[in-house]
């Protein structure tokens, strides 16, 4: 008998015949003999539609009113929940945030979580209650109710994993699990059955879209088992957990990317101490949010810097890079605003440098022109130009031989 | 500088525009220099809306999850106005009931309120906030949220008005207030500006389309003056208070009626004690709500029963009363399911005998029949026809003046 946090995404709970399904899943569950814990998404679209209502009546709607207003979202799907599972005899209860112990700081649309009191659910476990709690959402210390952002559910699920000490925080989407890289794109792409945290977050582009990497992280941080998996299809998903667990290791799990991207390069720039941090400085006044950095010198006196950053801001971002070229003295701007990022992820590189030279060169087999590179202990980083981007993940996909379960001249013990 | 305590009822906050209106409304009593408490319905249309996604899931949705359910509706009209006002620059914050500290009974779907806590409103209002509270909601003392039922967004004002000692209780709805009879019947009826809250409840079916009897009983144990008045058109409304505070008294205040009653009499019952209460039980006991009830002996042996309900349980009703016969042995059996209920409303008419026989008069000249009488201090009630309906509601207010602001035939001090 395990207990088990199950989140249960919009999509998942977006119509009656959707809800009246979530509820026959946590009933097998429980008939299985777990304890479960549920926390719910609003019904799709909903959260939209009150945002819409928000903004139909202020620009910058009041921060302490706009989460109350949005948390409604969450409260009626979470009692609709416990509706249909009380009907089919299976006894619940419902929670708000606020009901269920989530206690947040003060900070209204993006609050963190800094405690979570578990005595009302461990009581309705101990009477065999499946319990339901809204997600993204808790309690300020005034009693204010607080949201934690946009996919602030699956941190309620794992912070609630996490003060349980449950066996597992089950997050169900609308996909089988993470991939080796989007199977939309790639069709050999295959399921990852297993995954470090640290991957999982170095996956981000691909992740986010299965995961919020704030729950990956406090996930990482209290070592709760976390395995997203369909809430449509039987399968068992993807397990994140510790890279000590990992059964079948591999020298590199897969590959992330993300397409509207931008990038500038500031050449010939002076090289003298502080420059970096004024020409960041700049950027970030101006609410540039940058992606990645490289910097190199090309002599002694001069250094290339080059940065990307979202499309949308590409244009405000040249502007202020030709201002900047002009007071520096830079030499020439180098810019494209059509480029994507492709990303190489795996625990295995961390002490492999075999790694980035079978990336590179299946890149220069595909006749793909690097226009950048940023390395990380678990992931490399390059920016090609978009059009590529398919036949770009197609040859690293193929390179390392993603498509396998297995790898013969990929396993991660080949290092060193 | 008065504090106020206003409400405003679905229709009122049924669009973004008129929650817009409504926040104009507001600022400009604050303007003039009052304190302000608001208490708001859910938007028009979202309680059914809820209500009909919890029957979808069960025929008897679980009561603790209905409640938190269906007070998101509340919850969300609360967290929009607060957001309009603010953008209007009025500093407002909104409590949901729980954060307000309306602290009720543990009975789901139809909670009394017990108490008010109002340290935090208190605060806000002396730091110039205008407060918006979600009205029909409260928590009992397990932190969960109950509701009053239908309507009850009324009762949060007043209970709130009462708590708060505010100067007048104010009840927005779209009608201009209480008139002395349907206008949309009688073109004639006139607004009521004074009325006494015994008058109120008795003018219930006339008074229940603008203000929730409970509301009434509550504002009048604790003295709430209570103003029901337009959201939508300027006017002051009518003032429900205590009979000694009305400077114009009338001998009678109003006609109220009801249609869809249906009749049935029991002649020649034996006489005999317990027979009434033993009739009654059988008849509640198969769930039919009887509204007026008369009885006279018609000699030593025997007595007349006669009894009102509405028509929707007219069948079973009379399946009953035939049974009864039987069991009794009684006479005979007469009904109608096409009759309508008249009631004359005034508190002068406590010691004013004329005031019957002016009415029964008035019904006799327009050639209608009276099936049935009952009287209580302040309230004559006679069943006739349907059909008749109208003409005698137009007779009776003709013969008492109730078209003229004033009545020199018939003042209240005409009496004894």
């Amino acid at each position: 008998m395990a207990l088990l946090v199950q989140k249960f995404g919009g999509s998942s709970v977006g119509t009656i015949d959707r809800i009246q399904k979530v509820a026959a899943n946590i009933i097998k569950a429980k008939q299985e003999g777990h304890n479960i814990v549920v926390v719910v998404s609003a019904m799709y679209g909903e959260t939209d539609r009150l945002i819409q209502l928000a903004h139909a009546l202020s620009s910058d709607p009041n921060p302490r009113e706009y989460d109350i207003l949005v948390s409604t979202g969450e409260q009626a799907s979470m009692a609709l929940l416990a509706i249909a599972l009380t009907q089919n005899n299976c006894s619940s209860r419902s929670y708000t945030g606020a009901q269920a112990g989530i206690l947040t700081d003060n900070v209204h649309t993006k609050a963190r979580i800094l405690d979570v009191k578990t005595d009302a659910i461990r009581k309705d476990l101990a009477n065999g209650h499946v319990v339901v709690v809204a997600g993204f959402q808790g309690v300020n210390e005034h009693g204010e109710t607080t949201t934690l952002g946009r996919g602030g559910s699956d941190t309620t699920a794992v912070a609630l994993a996490a003060a349980l000490n449950a066996d597992e925080c089950q997050i169900f989407t609308d996909v089988d699990g993470v991939y080796t890289t989007d199977p939309k794109m790639i069709a050999e792409a295959r399921l990852i059955s297993q995954i470090s945290y640290e991957e999982m977050l170095e996956m981000a582009s691909l992740g986010a879209k299965v995961l919020q990497m704030r729950s990956v992280e406090i996930a990482s941080k209290h070592n709760v088992p976390l395995r997203v998996l369909s809430s449509f299809n039987e399968g068992p998903g993807t397990l994140v957990t510790l890279e000590e667990k990992i059964m079948k290791k591999r020298l590199v799990s897969g590959i992330a990317f993300s397409r509207e991207e931008a990038i500038i390069s500031l050449s010939g720039v002076p090289n003298r101490p502080g420059i970096e941090g004024h020409i960041l400085g700049l950027i970030s006044e101006a609410n540039i949010e940058i992606d990645m950095i490289a910097q190199n010198a090309t002599d002694e006196q001069h250094t290339d810097f080059t940065f990307t950053m979202h499309r949308g801001d590409f244009p405000k971002a040249l502007k202020l890079a030709e201002q900047l070229a002009l007071e520096l003295g830079a030499g020439t701007i180098k810019s494209t605003a059509n480029v994507a990022k492709l990303s190489l992820v795996g625990i295995g590189m961390r002490s492999h440098t075999g790694v980035a030279s079978t990336m590179f060169k299946a890149l220069g087999n595909a006749d793909i022109n690097i226009q950048m590179i940023t390395t990380s202990e678990i992931k490399i980083s390059v920016i090609i130009e978009e059009d590529c981007l398919e036949r770009g993940v197609r040859a690293v996909h193929q390179a390392f031989e993603l498509d396998k379960a297995t790898s013969e001249k990929f396993p991660a013990h080949m290092e060193s």
